[in-house]
């Protein structure tokens, strides 16, 4: 292969994890970007080659191509790159897409260039990438994608993320039903205020759920997957979220929460096998309604982006 | 010594840590009470000796009573308690004067009569001595001081109290100013409502409190001990407390704040020495403003409650 390239895996991710609001996230496995990132003379981003999505492929128009100019203006390489993106990811889903494209262009990149940015850095240029899509440079879905496994965006003044360790048996089932949700929307519609009350107990989950995941101790993951905030608002823009739930508690997962701002639903469970069963038990309740959706059975991927 | 007797250390605790408010709480080591608490066959629970502090002796005014009581409801045991309190912990301090009394009675209890109860129905006994103190029933200082180390009270209903480690060089320095803020008042200037922005602060940081416990990173200990919502409010009614806090940290602790509702304020800090010069800074202040203090530098007590 030519040295100038490499191609890189971009995982999905799971952001706002129930009590985690903002701040939890973690990196999947079975669903991913494929890029290819080629190191030209030629100065500049640009967006050669987009499969699998309906996107733009104007360099400042793509979430790719904006994280990657701002890897290039904090660089002292004077030339440029090209990028060919192959999406599996569903823009929209809530699993992440934009953050995938983002940060597969940026660490690919850095890897291009003999790393010299640290993986906080270039969670900060891919930040940039979800200003564009979004309006807001958020690093739930970043961050996991870059560090694999569990993070937690303590701060973003200064940016603190904080790795978590995943139990190796730890699975998740999602599935996307085939809806729009807006990211946008999905912000308008939170409220300002909370009460204190929801508040402490939002936070005494937060902390449950990462003693839990160092831990390994299943059964608390799943009584700390709770959240007493966001989701009862925004479940709301979500049909069948209330069924979607109950049916997979009852398969035997461990909690289960929206997706980032949605429409994806996600559970965490224990053992691949109990996944597989909660995710078509999912299934059902879509089929029933009549709305198609896709479903994603997955480990927890620990080492984040990867070169295939 | 007498089979039917037993005399127990019973320490003090710290609660409300930083970001952790209502739910993360910690048991000290060189401070605490002792009891002597002695099997009888007369039924019910008397204090028989009380001594270090004006309290009331009488059973259903005192708190180690109320919570007697309640172990006693709930066992089969036909007779009675004796009662000794040697109180070394001053009421009204902020470091857990009444959970130390009510978690000491209700643990020497169960140990004479072989264990019928777990610690966390002993938590639950315990509370309502808290409910005597206070007016409110909590279990951030009786869930330390039972099950030592640090303690995270996930959930009221169920009651749900989960253990986090502590690393093994973190101290604590923690500073009494001999001034009156009543646990009501204090809860009563507290608002209902917060900001979203802020509960977003705060879960952050009790996760990467967690996970700094649990890694023994001392800096994510620091950078995570931050209180946005309640410590901007109660530390009002603390006089010298900013100058209190900037010293400390300055001096080198990991972070402070307000132990309880006040008015003492708690440092934590890496090593003993640290811990021992932060307790000196921190009582210059007071001799300045010419408030009288106590000050307290302690390990964790990992081990909670114990037979002396």
């Amino acid at each position: 292969m030519n040295p100038n390239e490499i191609k890189v895996f971009c995982p999905a991710t799971i952001a706002n994890i129930s009590c985690g609001f903002d701040v939890l996230g973690v990196a999947l496995d079975s669903v991913g970007d494929e890029m290819v990132i080629r190191k030209v003379d030629e100065k500049g981003i640009r967006i050669t080659k987009l499969e699998g999505q309906d996107l733009p492929m104007q360099t400042l128009q793509n979430v790719a191509g904006v994280a990657g100019l701002a890897f290039l203006e904090a660089s002292s390489y004077e030339g440029g790159f090209e990028i060919e993106i192959y999406k599996k990811i569903k823009a929209g889903s809530g699993i992440g897409s934009s953050a995938a494209s983002s940060t597969g262009a940026v660490w690919a990149m850095n890897e291009l260039l003999g790393k010299p940015f640290t993986r906080l850095e270039l969670v900060k240029f891919a930040m940039e990438g979800e200003r564009l899509a979004s309006g807001v440079a958020h690093a739930d879905n970043v961050a996991p994608a870059l560090f694999g496994g569990f993070t937690l965006v303590r701060s973003y003044d200064p940016l603190d993320v904080v790795s978590i360790p995943s139990p190796s048996e730890l699975c998740a089932a999602v599935i996307h039903p085939q809806i729009e949700v807006k990211t946008s929307d999905s912000r308008k519609i939170l409220k300002t205020n909370i009460t204190l009350a929801d508040g402490i107990k939002q936070w005494g989950n937060v902390g449950g759920l990462v003693a839990g995941l160092f831990t390994a101790d299943y059964d608390l993951i799943g009584r700390s997957l709770v959240d007493h905030i966001v989701e009862p608002i925004r479940s709301i823009l979500i049909p069948g979220f209330d069924d979607v739930k109950e049916t997979a508690i009852e398969t035997g997962a461990l909690g289960c929460g929206i997706s980032g701002s949605g429409p994806s639903i996600f559970t965490f469970c224990k053992g691949e096998e109990t996944a597989q069963k909660v995710g078509e038990a999912m299934k059902e309740v879509y089929q029933n309604i009549g709305i198609d959706y896709d479903i994603h059975v997955s480990r927890v991927n620990m080492e984040g982006i990867r070169k295939i």
